[in-house]
């Protein structure tokens, strides 16, 4: 029978009663705090369907999720957005540990950013258990808080060898998380490490998955990994445990988009071929190809060396890393062995040195390889130089051609594209507004004027303050969409304000200055003021924070002023501080040190501050913290360039006892500083290989730099010149 | 004329009409996001006044708020709750600097709990400008937010010298805010600390005004703080700053509650006399009477030693601390000189050593004081003892009465009591409810019965559990009031769960767990969980944690997993653990770590441990931290006794490197523990005099004790046996 159900009631009653071949519809309209269970028996031929009464007009909102179990259902047509699962899956293949789903059909849902507004607490959007299920068609985009996306769980004997099918799903863009739990599918964990899953995974499209380095973390036995394309994703498909893994036929597109990630392969048995990918920029662990180095005697659930692996006949156009034997140290310190590298075709129009062997490379037989005529490699044999054009083929992929290369590269026709994933009725449109995209709006000098403006503006607008005015908030402005502040001319409009913070960043917005000057008298005479704060709540949306020619002075009127304070469950894609004049202030330029618990979280992706004239600074001019030695994510980037840093970190309050101090950055970079009597750089160096470039610095009456940690850094053409300001 | 107005524009327009002798009447309903501006011109014999139809029936709610400017304005019977000012203050006595009130009133008002939701967010709730006015008959109870709750204001010349008075206001509850910044009223700032401002404050009552050590700040000259009743406030009326002021015929109500306050002394001719004061028990700077020292050369925002004071005709009935020459150290080493003491009676009926000198009491005259005959005092002369008796007055105070005593003790009539304070139609009842006040519900065993049982419950409901039986949470519990969770009988009912709490206390929200078990073996493999946590959210009421009698085992899904997990912006009343059982464990008992700012913000005011068993815990079994050098509050105090730590400590992911960690603990007691191959204990000693006292512990291979900071503490009859666990 075909059964329209319009509250959890109605639909209770309705499964309970569910005969094979039944439909469960659900009503059109909001479905608010819906936990629907869908326990039920079809049969092969005669399965149950949970369906819609209109697809699109069906959402699941507010606490709302779905569990699965029985046999040969249906479920096709949901839509969870606007809400959150109270529990740790959104829709899952069993009810409890016993009860789960097999033979059933996950088919044209959407999950849409159904996301637990606290980014630290974690969840699942898909569990899948059982054995015999196929999930295909879903739209799945936008998650932000912590926890894989999809999972294949392998905890019950109910579980294992499973032949799941998972195709045609558009993975939307998930943007980067800044710590370990961000990947997309992940199939296993590293308690079940040995167990075979045999599930397929096909013709799916991966767009822009970028919460951590492993995009997909295989964590079993027997998986396959085919036709799938990877767009612009920043992290790898990861073999992480499991042997006998197949991957074929897939698409890396990294589009010369930084830091996109390939195959990185690790455990034994190991296939990947016929891949193609383009533009993949990312190094270390993200790398295009990466055969790590293993641990001797590993545990399941460390890293098993690489043996009885091969990589054939995959094409690599413009990419920048293949790696040998990565994250070789003195745990993993057993190298790759009776691996087979052969028939790949390496080509790179713009860089030569795209092979690094990190170990002994002995134990892969490298042969059949052809490399573009101007790659260099250290790797005795195995690699035949051509001269290669590039050639746009049918799909639009740039195909590797010359006559040393034999067999025609082709690109299935099975493969996911945006087009033939997901849905047909939900849009893969991207939402995202940029910084400067909306209109521009005068507004007038005067006691919140600009709170007002704020308060009124649209996404992208850009709120333009009359040079050399005098803008007083009594109330703080606060930006839940990225909006952009500027004076009307050359003069800076100049800012006071009442409140512990002039500008708050919410969840959503995004904030640019420019040409303004900010006055701290007026601020309350506590400690812990800022001129800039993210909210105090958890942020999901990434934010972003622009600071360009802007003077910030006398921020004093109590201990610990900062310029920006951020909060812990808050995190910037980029913090770009460049052009501007930091003088007389009691507390930091930016500490970005609320993620305490060293468990791999850190506040911001880039931190750049270039070009800038600090004075008296008493805390640092940059305190950036990872704690913790998870290597799931290659961030916080650091550029600090051509600024001048005189009189910084002699605070009592500083405890940091630094004018910078960074703990745990990935990538440092130093460069064309002038240091004047400040107090000294700190440094402490962990996780991976930190990069490290401290070049062309001159500390003057300056205390040596501290670094703790690895001692593996680079600091060259410091100089100690008075710099003579008058 | 008579306007009934009943939105923000027809106010406006009738403020902007009228006339001397108008009165604005705002109409019955809540009004909300309603900010008010009474800017207005009335005279003296025909004021303007700002009135509501019916006392109690007008509600601002939201972000509401009120400035006053002009000149004669009476403001009367307006009621601010559910919400709290955008802006730094609710009612606030100006527009802007220019713009004051002078010659107003304000009457019968009333400011309820009308917090902003982030703790650590400042605003004031009436802040005092201009000449002239008069504050009386308000009630003002339950501020929660940083940001004291009642200021005089003296940053213009427009504001000094001001004639205000503040009488027969009922100040209500103020819970212990955990940092500087929970004064319930000041006069003045340290940055115009020489101002003169001649506020009389007089038969006020301030009812259990706890937010910090300062219940009354004066930062100024020439004010008289008489009649006042400080009812179990646990701190004092302090003369901060400022000289020649008044305190007079006050009455301080300590009632022998723990760290109840009296009168603090500092800077010059200061007068204190006819003051009543019971049971005030607080010691340091927050003793019923201190007198403190002073920097030689002070700026005026320092310490100004005392000179030309007299502490006449007071009388101290079972008071504990009479502290003179307090806070002397390096820097405040300069003792009072030229000032007078007599007249005074100290009676203690159970503390024969009430007064402390700590440093040279030369400068002081002590002459015809009076001792109860117990009292012992070092001090030469001017105390002569007498056979004391209490009797209790007309209006209830115990009077001290002996034949030595000449002149009778009187409390004036004119003194402040709940009564004729405040306003008659507002009710001073208190609204908080306690643990296990309420009824017991029995709840099932199976999955979120717990949880649905919490959402259902009422304040103060006891949560039986079936003894013996299993409970699994696949959603939080969330506690948002006072609830206990305990066994039916003796063996302990388990719990399991599968989020990355079991149980998180909501703002409102306290906790006790009786004779339950928990295990981890279901929770999350992520990095981070906990069995308790608080909401990640700010929190501005205080919660209590109770744990009694509970099994925690088995937290080792992954790294980091600890008991109690609390967040930033939280603060507990007391964490109390006892007779508990902890086994295997990756993280943490209790980090109370999270408030990192150093600006003297902690998590827990009462930390007690006792009777616990700690095997293999691999974090700390607890970490207490308070940073900054603040001298505003006097916790956290710890307790820790009767407990074994069998293998605490050793996990690579403890940063703290110690067992028990303990960073600017104001009052540490340790005895009687069995330390058992652990970690060590770490203390970093700061601020005043913290109290450390460490007795009778056995220390058996655990490494010394690493002490820090200041090193004045006690460590007494440790041992080192071999406690021979099986
Ligand atoms: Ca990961
Ligand atoms: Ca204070």
């Amino acid at each position: 029978s075909n059964n329209l159900v319009s509250d959890v009631e109605m639909f209770n009653s309705a499964v309970a009663n569910a005969k094979p071949g039944d439909e469960i519809v659900l009503a059109n309209g909001v479905w608010n705090n819906a936990e629907l269970v869908f326990d039920a028996k079809g049969t092969a031929e005669n399965p149950i369907t949970l369906t819609v009464e209109e697809k699109g007009m069906v959402t699941l909102e507010g606490e709302s999720n779905l569990q699965i179990a029985g046999e040969h259902l249906i479920i096709k047509g949901l839509v969870f957005k606007n809400g959150y699962t109270p529990t740790n899956a959104v829709i899952s293949f069993r009810k409890n540990r016993e009860e789960l789903a097999n033979n059933c059909r996950l088919t044209e849902c959407v999950i849409d950013n159904f996301n637990n507004p606290e980014r630290h607490v974690q969840d699942y959007w898909v569990t899948i258990y059982g054995k015999n299920n196929r999930l295909d068609h879903n739209h799945i985009v936008g998650k932000k808080n912590l926890g894989v996306t999809m999972i294949v769980g392998l905890d019950t004997k109910g579980s294992v060898e499973n032949n799941h099918q998972i195709d045609h799903n558009y993975f939307g863009p998930r943007p980067t998380f800044g710590n370990n739990g961000g990947e997309t599918l992940r199939i296993g964990t590293s308690h079940h490490a040995l167990e075979n899953s045999g599930t397929i995974v096909e013709s799916n499209y991966f767009d822009r998955c970028n919460g951590e380095i492993e995009t997909v973390s295989s964590k079993s036995a027997n998986n396959i990994y085919r036709y799938n394309t990877f767009f612009e994703c920043t992290g790898t498909l990861t073999m992480r445990h499991g042997n006998e893994t197949l991957v074929e036929g897939n698409v890396f597109l990294g589009n010369n988009k930084p830091n996109t990630g390939g195959i990185r392969i690790i455990n034994e048995d190991q296939i990947v071929k016929n891949n193609y990918l383009f533009g993949v920029t990312g190094y270390r662990f993200r790398g295009a190809f990466v055969v790590m180095n293993g641990v001797p005697n590993s545990t399941p659930n460390r890293y098993m060396p690489v043996m009885n692996s091969k990589l054939l006949n995959n094409t690599y156009v413009n990419c920048d890393n293949i790696l040998f034997c990565a994250g070789s140290d003195d745990e993993r310190s057993a190298p790759p062995t009776s691996t087979e590298i052969a028939g790949n075709i390496f080509y790179n129009d713009h860089k030569d040195n795209i092979f690094t062997a990190f170990d002994d490379v002995s134990g892969i037989s490298f042969h059949d390889n052809i490399v573009g005529q101007n790659i260099n490699t250290d790797i005795a044999s195995g690699f035949t130089p051509a001269d290669i054009k590039l050639v746009k083929n049918e799909q639009g992929f740039l195909i590797p051609t010359s006559d040393k290369i034999k067999t025609p590269i082709i690109i299935s026709d099975k493969i996911g594209t945006k087009e033939n994933t997901g849905t047909s009725w939900y849009s893969k449109e991207d939402r995202t507004i940029a910084l400067n995209s909306g209109n521009t709006i005068a507004v007038k000098p005067g006691i919140n004027t600009i709170t007002a403006a704020t308060r009124d503006s649209k996404p992208g607008d850009i709120i333009e303050l009359t040079s050399g005015e005098t803008y007083v908030l009594t109330k703080a402005a606060k930006v839940n969409h990225p909006l952009t502040f500027k004076s009307s001319g050359k003069e800076k409009a100049i800012i006071l304000f009442e409140r512990m913070m002039a500008f708050e960043i919410e969840n959503g917005g995004s904030l640019a200055l420019e040409n303004l000057k900010f006055d701290g008298a007026s601020a309350p005479d506590y400690a812990g003021n800022s001129v800039i704060s993210t909210s105090k709540k958890s942020m999901t949306n990434n934010y972003k924070l622009f600071i360009d020619n802007c003077d910030f002075e006398d921020l004093i009127v109590n201990h610990s002023f900062d310029v920006l304070r951020v909060s812990k469950g808050t995190f910037a894609d980029t913090i770009s501080i460049q052009n501007s004049k930091f003088k007389n202030i009691t507390g930091h330029i930016a500490a970005l040190d609320t993620e305490t618990d060293d468990i791999g979280a850190y506040n911001a992706e880039y931190v750049i501050m270039k070009n800038n004239i600090l004075t008296d600074v008493q805390g640092v001019a940059l305190r950036l913290y990872r704690g913790g030695k998870d290597e799931s994510t290659l961030g916080p980037f650091l550029e600090m360039e051509n600024n001048v840093f005189n009189h910084v970190g002699f605070g009592k309050k500083n405890k940091y006892d630094a004018a910078l101090s960074l703990y745990g950055v990935q990538s440092n970079r130093i460069e064309n500083n002038i240091f004047n009597e400040t107090r000294p750089v700190d440094m402490h160096l962990v996780v991976g290989e930190p990069i490290v470039n401290i070049l062309n610095n001159d500390f003057y009456k300056v205390d040596d730099m501290r670094v703790t940690g690895d001692q593996k850094y680079t600091v060259a053409n410091s100089l100690s010149v008075d710099p003579k300001f008058s």
